[in-house]
């Protein structure tokens, strides 16, 4: 039996330690834990010991956990009567370059006081080693007040994120029994757009494609052959160009299998979302959605799935003219995946149009780069109305769902290997340029983050 | 008053001086005259400084003439009571890449016993340096029997065809008077596939164009923006793969007006060279003509416009994958003219059909590169006759009138600025890998072919 939950004191307590909260932080993001770079696998270590240092000092059981790659950090409280929750964030972060495009050292952070307020400046601030001591620091308050930290929690902190995971997918499947928790909650995301606290309920999956159309054994002079023979960029443009319809739909049979529309209630979030699209398409010079045009933008983003050409090439593209028709034209592309598509057939619906599209003379090779179903979160949970109502409460206005037209693919992981639904909750902002030089992340995340989790923490009880 | 011409006494002087030649020849491969890249400036010059030098050893009248671009080699014999003509060749050479599917540097020229023969190796052997020298050599020999260079000869040597001659119309205008002959002689064709001699009576046009289409100001993600933002490559592929229709023809309004069935005349010899489109096509990997259904594949080649993309790139191509929106994707397209379709009404037509296609957030961008109508001789001018029985003598079989499907914009050129038609006589082989790696010359057709021109000079006097 827990002692009964002091939530005002807990808050209260991070209020008052905050200067100590925020000279941790600084003290982590000091270490260069870039895991792309191998001149940085020592670093990437040092991040990891101090993780564990930090966490065994709290009362937690950690370990380092050693992979093919860099290591995992696994930290457990004790169990009790809560709710097993298990609790994601990773302490690698994505290399500097260029560096002469920061203010400051990026491993040296610092408090700024900008016009938008105080921001804590480095590599790393908010993706997503501030994002992840907001969780440590509820439970170091947590802990002061009820004398014991919050009964239940798994903690896992991984060290490749910026590097693709590849042992996470391993490691997941090497300790099902003792990662499986009720739900995750996964921190590296933002609020929304506008300073609104957010739970991602669904994110978009993705087949990734690459196409080879070979036609002539060798590169042919059009004027000695063009009219009679093959041209493998003209196939690939015939081929591609037809993937979408004149609004904007997918042409491939099948396709919207699965798909399906916004619930009501997730269709009132998202309209009380007020998205601009026209201000959002207007930072990149854009100015017009160009998805299904009987679809609001927000569908288009996160509820429709795409078809994209994300590189093309073939033939001569240097300077000049040169009049050939090449063997050989290759391309990739992507899909964004929405609701219950499958990947696979996604894949060979694709696979099958381009072949209705080759010629007799043509051959193609596929190359698959990966596929991932979308992730939708079952928000009938009760643990999502609690979470949002602690985010609503923390941050006095009314936290929403949201999806997110990207993927995060350790939330599908979870759901594939541990059957857990995940909770994405993170306090990030558009602006914290995130894999950008000048990286930030508002002290107001930071400190209203940490008090937004010892409520998720109290309420999840 | 001429020497009496000794045809046998000079084709016997070719003969024994065969060594000499193929030595003058790999003298001249070994200059890399690659017009189309700058890096390359000097080397075309130097190959026009070597070609001048050449013609000035020989008794011709010969200079170095600048242009803005690379420069023009103009010669002269002494005038004599022969019928004035003109000789037009190119010593600028195609681009090599890729460099890696070469057997042999490509500057690097040798000669090689194949199981079709001996062949001269290298860029440019056949395209044009090998067939320009073929009739520098006809008049080293008559000189060295006669005393005297055949009387009459205007020599011509360009050094940007491969790169759209920029140069050459303005060079022709300003030069009207000096270069104006009765007929010119064209050497950049090829025997007819079975290695028929043949005079080429009309070649096809050439629209050459490149676009860039650009959406937002900046590379996206496709997780943060895909289904919203316009991305340019799709654009790309929509466009261009609507150029043509299910049946292969061009989809461009008006893009047919001025195209002409060949005449009965025509059609009768073009049907007597019993064109294997399975062995033509087979020899380059391919098997089925591709062009519209309800023609010949001679007509395919010959006298039907095509339109081709020569060239695509956009978004990410390295290893591995981005899921990237790219802020531009580019393309070069060309179009095949024959008869009489006006280059800037296809140039007009082509641009209206990309624009059509362009969404409201996308601009695009045209560059031209280079235009040339369709040329078509008049053969009833008693040089042909006599040049198709100097043919016809030296290959021991009867010579032929034939199509091409690439552009020698110089005979339009010479048409419209000059007044004059041109032969298209020239000994290339369709094997011969012209614009592609490992590019050859037969040694026969740079023998045969020296003694051709002999015979042709001797034929015109």
């Amino acid at each position: 039996m827990q002692n009964p939950v002091q939530l005002d004191k807990t808050l209260a307590t991070l209020d008052s330690d905050r200067d100590g909260a925020i000279a941790r932080l600084l003290e982590f993001l000091r270490i260069p834990s870039v895991s792309t770079d191998p001149a940085h696998e020592a670093d990437v270590r040092d991040a990891a010991t101090w993780l564990c240092r930090e966490l065994r000092g709290l009362g937690f059981t950690a370990d380092i956990r050693d992979t093919p790659g860099h290591p995992m950090v696994v930290a457990r409280s004790q169990s009790g009567d809560a709710r097993p929750v298990l609790f994601y964030g990773h302490y690698d972060v994505q290399p500097v370059d260029p560096l002469d495009l920061w203010d400051r050292p990026p491993f040296e952070p610092a408090l700024e006081e900008t016009e938008n307020g105080t921001v804590i400046r480095g590599r790393g601030a908010s993706d997503d080693k501030g994002q992840l001591m907001t969780f440590i620091e509820a439970c170091r308050a947590w802990k002061a007040v009820h004398g014991a930290l919050p009964s239940d929690l798994i903690l896992l902190f991984e060290g490749e994120e910026e590097s693709g995971s590849p042992s996470l997918r391993p490691f997941l499947t090497e300790n099902r029994d003792s990662l499986t928790a009720s739900i995750a909650l996964i921190c590296d995301t933002a609020l929304y757009a506008d300073g609104r606290p957010a739970i991602t309920t669904q994110l978009r999956g993705l087949v990734g494609e690459e196409i080879i159309v070979t036609g002539a054994d060798r590169d042919l002079h059009s004027g000695s052959f063009g009219g009679l023979a093959a041209n493998p960029i003209m196939v690939l443009a015939q081929a591609l160009g037809t993937l979408k319809d004149d609004t904007g739909r997918v042409t491939l049979p099948g396709f919207y299998d699965g798909v399906e529309d916004a619930d009501e209630t997730l269709r009132r979030d998202w309209d009380a979302l007020n998205f601009d699209a026209a201000e959002f398409l207007g930072r990149v010079g854009l100015s017009t959605p160009i998805g299904e045009q009987d679809r609001t933008p927000l569908e288009m983003l996160w509820n429709r799935p795409t078809a994209e050409i994300n590189g093309i090439e073939g033939g001569y593209t240097g300077d000049g003219f040169k009049t050939v028709l090449p063997a050989t034209a290759r391309a990739k592309v992507s899909f964004r995946l929405t609701g219950a598509q499958d990947p696979q057939k996604i894949r060979d619906a694709f696979r099958a149009h381009i072949r209705h599209h080759l010629p007799q003379d043509c051959q193609v090779e596929f190359h698959d780069h990966g596929a991932s179903p979308a992730s939708v979160m079952d928000t009938s949970d009760a643990a999502f109305a609690a979470a949002k109502q602690a985010l609503s409460d923390e941050w006095g206005r009314d936290a929403a769902y949201i999806g997110a037209g990207g993927s995060i693919p350790i939330a599908g992981d979870f759901k594939q290997i541990l059957g857990m639904d995940s909770m994405l909750i993170g306090f990030g902002r558009d602006d914290d340029r995130i894999h950008s030089p000048n990286e930030k992340y508002d002290l107001d995340s930071f400190t209203k983050g940490a008090r937004s989790w010892a409520r998720i923490i109290a309420a999840l009880r």
